[in-house]
C-alpha cells in the first residue's frame, strides 16, 4: 500500500504538537498506508526533523492564504487563511490515493477502510450539514484538479475564507449525488458532538474511529499543571477527548522534548485543585454533577463519557477505578493505547466553581 | 392533490399558535395539497373550532408518550415524550403520501415539491448530522409501518427519548443508503444555523424553505411589548426569524382573538426602549454592531441577515427602508407574505446592554 498515504498539514509551529500527535495515533492503529506530513516555511528545518522521525515523508510546500479577511472574521477565525496550503495535498501525484486529516484530529481506531471509497469522500459539517467538514476527506491527486482549485480560489473564493469554503463550492453535488461519498460521521466527529445532541452521542459515540478538536482552542493549549492534571475551563464536555489527545501525547511526543515555548503555560492549581468536578451543559438545557476524586476516578473516553452521561440521567455510576496518577508532563509513563482502554489513567481535574470554594 | 396533505400535530394548548401560524404560513405558498392537523384530548373543543378554520381537516388521535424521562432529561427536553403521537400519521391511510411539519416550524416558499420524495425523506440533524431531523418528514401511511413503529417503541425505545430517537432507530439506514432521501437542509432549516456557522448561511441561506425554531423558545413565548415589539433576550441571532413568525402571526392568527393566556405577558420596556440595539454571537467567537432605529430600520429575513453579516464583516449597509412601525401585537395591520417580502414591517427591538442605557 506504499502509493496510498494518509496527509496532513504543519503550516506553522502551532500546529506541530497536532501533527505529531496525529502520526502516532495512526501508528498506533497499525495503519499499513504511508504517512506524509505537509509543511511551510514557516516551520524551521529543526522541528521539520522532528516531523520526520513520525512521517515516513515531509513534503515543504508554499504557503497558499485566501487573505480573506472579510469571511475569516466572520467566522471569527482569521487565522484559517492559510488552510489554502492544504490544496497541494492534490499534488502528490506519486499517491494513486490520499486521506488528507487535520493536525487537529485524533485517530482512535484503524481507519485505513477510507481508502475505499471515492474522491471526494467526505463527512457532513455539523454547522451547515448540506456542507461536508474538509477535516477529513479522500481525495485522488491530480495536478489538473490542483489547477482547478488554485483558479477557483483567485476567481471565486472560498465563502468562509478557508479551505472548507472553497472545497464545497468546487465539489458542489457532494450532498445531492452519491450517499458513497458521505463518510459516517463518526469519522469525524465534532469533538462538541458530546454538547450538541448527547442522547446521539451517548447511542452511536462508541464507534467513534476520527475525533476532530474543531473550534480555536486546540488540546494543546489547554494547561495542565505541574502533575499533568489537564484543566480544561469552559471545555467541560471535551475533558474525556482531550484526556485521550494527552495520553497520545504522553506516550510518544513529550519525548521528543519540544521546546517549552510550544506548550501552554503550567497550570498553577487553585485551592481546589486534586478535587474533581465536571459541569456538563448539554445543548437545549443543562444536566450536571459532580463526584470526589477521590471516591470517583473517570474512565477513559466514551467510557467515561458514558459514565457521566448515565449519572447525569440518574443511572449508575460505572466509573472503573483507575491507577493513582502520576504522569508530569515529562515523564516517561506508558498507558494503553487510546480509545482502546478501560483503565486509562486520569488527568483531568476541574477547578471547582466558585460557590464550591468556601 | 387531495390524496396528498401536510400534517402537523397540536399535542397540547402549548402548540395551537405554532400550528395555526404554520398552517397560514403554507397557505401563503399557494399550497396545493390538504393541511392537517392531529390533536390530543388536551386541545378543548373550542380551540379545535379555531384549528378547523385554518386546517383542511382537523383529527382527533390519543395520546403516545415514551415516558422515557431519564433520556429526555439528558435531552433536557421532558416535553417532547408525547411527541410519539406524531406516530398517528402512518395511520392517515386517506391520504396517499403526507409530509409530517412540526408546529414550530415556519414554511417560507411554496414546498409542494416535498411530495416527489419518497419514504422516508429527511434533513440531516446539526447536533448528529448521520442522524436525520424528525421536524420534516415525508412519509407514506400504512397501517403496518404504525404497528412497527408502535412495536419498537414498546421493545427498544428511542434513544433520546422522543420521536426523533424512534423513528432514526425505525429507519435506520437513511444515513447510508439513498441520497434522494436526504432532504436539502433548508427544507428543515435551524434557526440556529445563522449562529452555528455564519458564513454558510450567507452563502445559503436566501434558498431557505421551511425555518424550524428548535429548542426550548418556541416563537411565541418571546414577549412583545405593546407596540408588537419583540424582545429577544440571549437569542439575538433568531429575531429575523422570530419576526418572520410574528408577521405571519399577526397577518392571520391574531384576528382569532385567541385568550391572552395563549399568549406571553406582554414586555415593559426599559428607558432602552425604542432604541434598536443587536448584538450578535457568531460560533467560534462574536461579532457584533449596534445601529439606531431611527436611521437603521431593518429588512425583513434573509435581506436583514444578510445586510447584518455584511455589517458585521464591514461591508456596506444594505437595509431597505421598512414603513413605520405599526403592529401592536392585536392590531390588524397587514403586511406582505413572509419570507417573500424585502419591506417588510419590522417590529424587532432588542434592549439596549447596560453599559449604553447611561
Amino acid at each position: 500500500m506504499s502509493d496510498e498515504a494518509f496527509v496532513t498539514l504543519v503550516a506553522s509551529d502551532n500546529y506541530v504538537l497536532g501533527g505529531l500527535t496525529l502520526a502516532y495515533s495512526l501508528r498506533e492503529t497499525n495503519t499499513q498506508r504511508k504517512l506524509v506530513c505537509l509543511v511551510t516555511h514557516k516551520v524551521s528545518q529543526t522541528i521539520r526533523d522532528r516531523l520526520a522521525a513520525a512521517f515516513d515523508e515531509v513534503v515543504a510546500v508554499s504557503e497558499l492564504n485566501s487573505n480573506d479577511s472579510v469571511n475569516l472574521d466572520l467566522l471569527c477565525r482569521p487565522e484559517l487563511g492559510i488552510t489554502f496550503t492544504k490544496l497541494f495535498i492534490w499534488k502528490l501525484t506519486q499517491y494513486k490515493k490520499t486521506v488528507f486529516l487535520d493536525a487537529d484530529t485524533l485517530v482512535l481506531k484503524n481507519v485505513d477502510e477510507l481508502f475505499d471509497r471515492e474522491e471526494f469522500s467526505a463527512a457532513p459539517d455539523v454547522g451547515w450539514p448540506d456542507c461536508f467538514n474538509s477535516g477529513v476527506f479522500v481525495c485522488v491527486p491530480n495536478l489538473d484538479t490542483f489547477h482547478e482549485l488554485v483558479e477557483l480560489s483567485e476567481n471565486t473564493g472560498s465563502f468562509d475564507g478557508g479551505d472548507q469554503g472553497l472545497l464545497n463550492e468546487y465539489f458542489c453535488d457532494w450532498s445531492t449525488k452519491d450517499i458513497h461519498k458521505h463518510l459516517p460521521f463518526v469519522f469525524n466527529l465534532n469533538a462538541n458532538a458530546t454538547y450538541f445532541y448527547a442522547p446521539a452521542y451517548k447511542r452511536y459515540g462508541k464507534d467513534a474511529k476520527i475525533v476532530h478538536f474543531i473550534g480555536a482552542a486546540k488540546p494543546w493549549m489547554h494547561a495542565r499543571d505541574a502533575n499533568g492534571v489537564l484543566h480544561a475551563d469552559n471545555a467541560e464536555h471535551l475533558v474525556e477527548h482531550l484526556d485521550l489527545w494527552w495520553a497520545c501525547h504522553d506516550r510518544h511526543v513529550q519525548d521528543i522534548n519540544l521546546p517549552q515555548s510550544f506548550y501552554p503555560e503550567e497550570y498553577v492549581p487553585s485551592a481546589s485543585a486534586g478535587r474533581q468536578q465536571f459541569s456538563t451543559q448539554w445543548y437545549g438545557g443543562v444536566a450536571s454533577h459532580s463526584s470526589s476524586h477521590s471516591t470517583q476516578p473517570p474512565a477513559s473516553g466514551f467510557a467515561a463519557i458514558e459514565a457521566k452521561l448515565n449519572e447525569a440521567m440518574g443511572g449508575k455510576r460505572e466509573y472503573k477505578q483507575a491507577s493513582p496518577t502520576t504522569g508530569a508532563q515529562n515523564s516517561g509513563g506508558k498507558v494503553p493505547a487510546a480509545g482502546l482502554s478501560e483503565e486509562l489513567e486520569s488527568k483531568v481535574v476541574l477547578k471547582k466553581k466558585p460557590e464550591e470554594s468556601a
